[in-house]
C-alpha cells in the first residue's frame, strides 16, 4: 500500500528546484529591465573617462554570460573588450596596470575565492571594478566600486538559470551604459525580454521532444555566432552539467574551421539561432552539415525582438533542453553528481 | 607477387608528411630563436607608448597560440590583453577606437579572409598591427605595420604543426619586447627551446603508448592551467583534426567549476603539466581525477627549462598524441577528411 501511495504520488524525479527557479525568469527579467536605465545611469558615473577597454572577469556560467557582454561593450561602448584570466593574479602574481579600464566582475554567489582575488588585485591597480551578483551582501560586493544586483531571489538547484539570465541583462545595462551617445532605446529595447522568454517558457515542447529524440547521445556540439555564441556556450555547459553529455559549445566560424572533421554522420549538432549580421553564418552551417548527414536541430525563439532578447530566449532554450534530457535520462536537474553551488578554485 | 611486394613496401599508412614537418621544429625554433633580439627591437620600435592593451587576432590552431600570446603580453607586458572576435568587424561593422593598442595577428598562410578583414578594420581605427604569418607575401604582411616570419617552410600536412610552435615562440619574443624594461635574459631564455623539443621527438615511445591505450576511446579531455592551457586547448584540437575524437581542451579551474561531473569512471583525461606557478592545480586535479576513477595521462616534457620552453615541449607532446592516435585507428593524420588548409570563414 505504502508502496502504491508512493506510485500515485509519482516517483521522485527530480528537478522540480530548477524548473521553479527557470519559471521564475520573467518576473526576475522584468525587474531588471525596469531599472535599465538606472543602472546605465549608474554605470556611467563610474566608468572611466577616457576608457582604455572593457575586461570581464567571470568564471562556469558566469564566464559565458562574460562572452556575451564582452560582444556587446565592444559594439557599443567602442572600446576593445575581452575576457580576463585570473590566472595571472592568483597563480603568476604579475604586476599589470588597470588605469584606464572599466572590470565587469561576475558571480552568482559573489564569493568564488579566485574572482575576488582577481578582482581586489585589479581594482588596486587602477581598474573600475563593477560586480554583479546575486548576493549584495557578498565578498564581492564589498570589492568593487558599483554592484549591480541580479536580484533573482536564492538560486537553490546547482545548475544556474535565473541568475544567468539575469546577467545577460545586466550586461546589456552595461553595454548601452558605455555607448558613446547614451540612447534610451538602447535599455528600452530591453522591455521585450521577459516577454521573450515568457514565451518560451510556455512552449515547452520543443525541448522535450529534442530531449526524447537525443536521450541516448553521450556528446552535442552546440553552434552559434556573434552575440548567439555565448549562448551555445552556456547551452552545452548547461547539459554537461546536468547530464554529464560532453557537449561542446563552439562558434560555427571556428567548426568550420577544423573541429567539424569530428561531425560524423548521424551526430547531434544544435544551433542556437538567432536574427542579426550573424544568423547567414548559422544558415551556411546548417548547409554543410546537411550535407555530413549531421543530426541537426534548433530550438525556436521569438522573431520579433532584439537580438539581444532573442539570445537571451535562446538561452532558456537551453535550460529547458538540458533539462528535459535530464529526466529523459533518469537524472536530477537539481542535483547533479559531485557538483557544488561555489567552487573552490582559487 | 605484385602485392606482396606493395606488403614489403608496406602499406601507405599515411603521416609521414606531418612527422617530417614535427621533425623539422628545432631547426625552425633554433632559427627564431637566434632572431629574437631582432624581433623584440622590431615590436618596440612599432609598439605604441603608452599602451592600452593588447589584443591577438587569430583562428583555429593559431586561436591557441593567441591564449599563449595573451598570458605572455599581460604577464610580461604590464597591460591587459585579451582576444579579438572578429565577427563585431566581419559581420556586426562596429565602430570602434582601437588607438593605443597593439594587436597581434596571426594566420599561418596569412590568406584567412576574416582575419584580414579584421586586421583591416582594426588598423584604420588606430591599432598597430603586427602579423605573425608564414608567408611574407601574403595579404596579411601587406596589412600591417610589422611582420614576424615564422620562417618554417611549407607547410604541406593539413594539421599545422611546426607553424604553431614557430608562433608560440615569436609570441614569447612580443612579450619580451612588451616588458618595461627589456630584459636580455627574457629573450635569452628562449635559446633552451630548440633543445626541449628535440629531446622531446627523440622519445616518441610515451605518446604512442598512451595512443595504444586510448585508441578506442572517443572522446578526451585535455586540461591545463596558465600557460599549460594554451597547450591544453591545441593537443584537443590537434587529436580532434586528425582523428575526429570529440577532444576538449579546459583550464583545470573551469574544469572543477562544473564540467568534472562529465568525467566519469574510465573517462580518458589528459593533463598538461608544466613547472610554474600553476602547477599545484594540475597535480590538485589529478588527485581529484583519481577519486573519480578517471583514465588519467600526462606525457613527460624536459624539466630544467623554463615554463615558456616546457609548454612548447607539451604541444610538440600533443602532436605525436594526435599523430600516433591517428596512426594506431588506421587513419591518415596527413589529410584528415573533409579539411581543408585555408579556411573561408569570412
Amino acid at each position: 500500500m505504502r508502496e502504491a501511495a508512493t506510485r500515485t504520488a509519482g516517483p521522485p524525479a527530480g528537478g522540480q528546484v530548477m524548473a521553479a527557479e527557470m519559471a521564475q525568469q520573467p518576473a526576475v527579467l522584468a525587474r531588471l529591465a525596469a531599472r535599465a536605465d538606472a543602472g546605465a545611469a549608474a554605470v556611467r558615473a563610474v566608468a572611466p573617462a577616457p576608457l582604455a577597454g572593457v575586461m570581464f572577469l567571470a568564471r562556469g556560467s558566469s564566464d559565458n554570460a562574460a562572452v556575451f557582454g564582452r560582444y556587446l561593450a565592444e559594439l557599443e561602448g567602442g572600446r576593445p573588450a575581452g575576457l580576463a584570466a585570473p590566472s595571472i593574479y592568483t597563480r603568476y602574481h604579475a604586476a599589470v596596470d588597470w588605469r584606464g579600464y572599466l572590470v565587469v566582475a561576475l558571480s552568482q554567489s559573489g564569493a568564488t575565492p579566485e574572482i575576488l582575488t582577481t578582482c581586489q588585485a585589479v581594482r588596486a591597480a587602477g581598474a573600475t571594478v563593477i560586480g554583479i551578483t546575486n548576493e549584495p551582501g557578498s565578498p564581492l560586493a564589498g570589492a568593487v566600486d558599483l554592484v549591480l544586483a541580479t536580484d533573482a531571489g536564492p538560486e537553490r538547484a546547482v545548475p544556474a538559470t535565473k541568475t544567468v539570465t539575469a546577467q545577460l541583462l545586466l550586461l546589456a545595462v552595461v553595454a548601452a551604459a558605455l555607448a558613446g551617445n547614451p540612447q534610451p532605446q538602447a535599455t528600452a529595447s530591453l522591455a521585450a525580454v521577459p516577454g521573450a522568454v515568457a514565451t518560451v517558457l510556455a512552449d515547452p515542447g520543443p525541448a522535450a521532444g529534442l530531449a526524447e529524440r537525443w536521450r541516448g547521445i553521450d556528446r552535442l556540439v552546440v553552434a552559434g555566432r556573434g552575440l548567439g555564441y555565448p549562448a551555445a556556450l552556456e547551452t552545452a555547459l548547461k547539459v554537461k552539467e546536468v547530464t554529464g553529455i560532453l557537449a561542446e559549445g563552439i562558434s560555427t566560424a571556428d567548426l568550420r574551421h577544423g573541429p567539424i572533421a569530428a561531425v560524423y554522420a548521424g551526430a547531434p549538432v544544435l544551433l542556437v539561432e538567432a536574427s542579426g549580421p550573424a544568423a547567414a553564418d548559422v544558415s551556411d552551417l546548417r548547409v554543410l552539415l546537411a550535407r555530413r548527414q549531421a543530426d541537426t536541430a534548433s530550438l525556436p525563439v521569438p522573431a520579433a525582438v532584439s537580438e539581444t532578447a532573442q539570445v537571451i530566449a535562446a538561452t532558456v532554450r537551453g535550460q529547458q533542453l538540458a533539462w528535459a534530457l535530464a529526466r529523459a535520462r533518469g537524472t536530477d536537474p537539481d542535483a547533479p553528481a559531485h557538483l557544488t553551488k561555489v567552487t573552490v578554485t582559487s
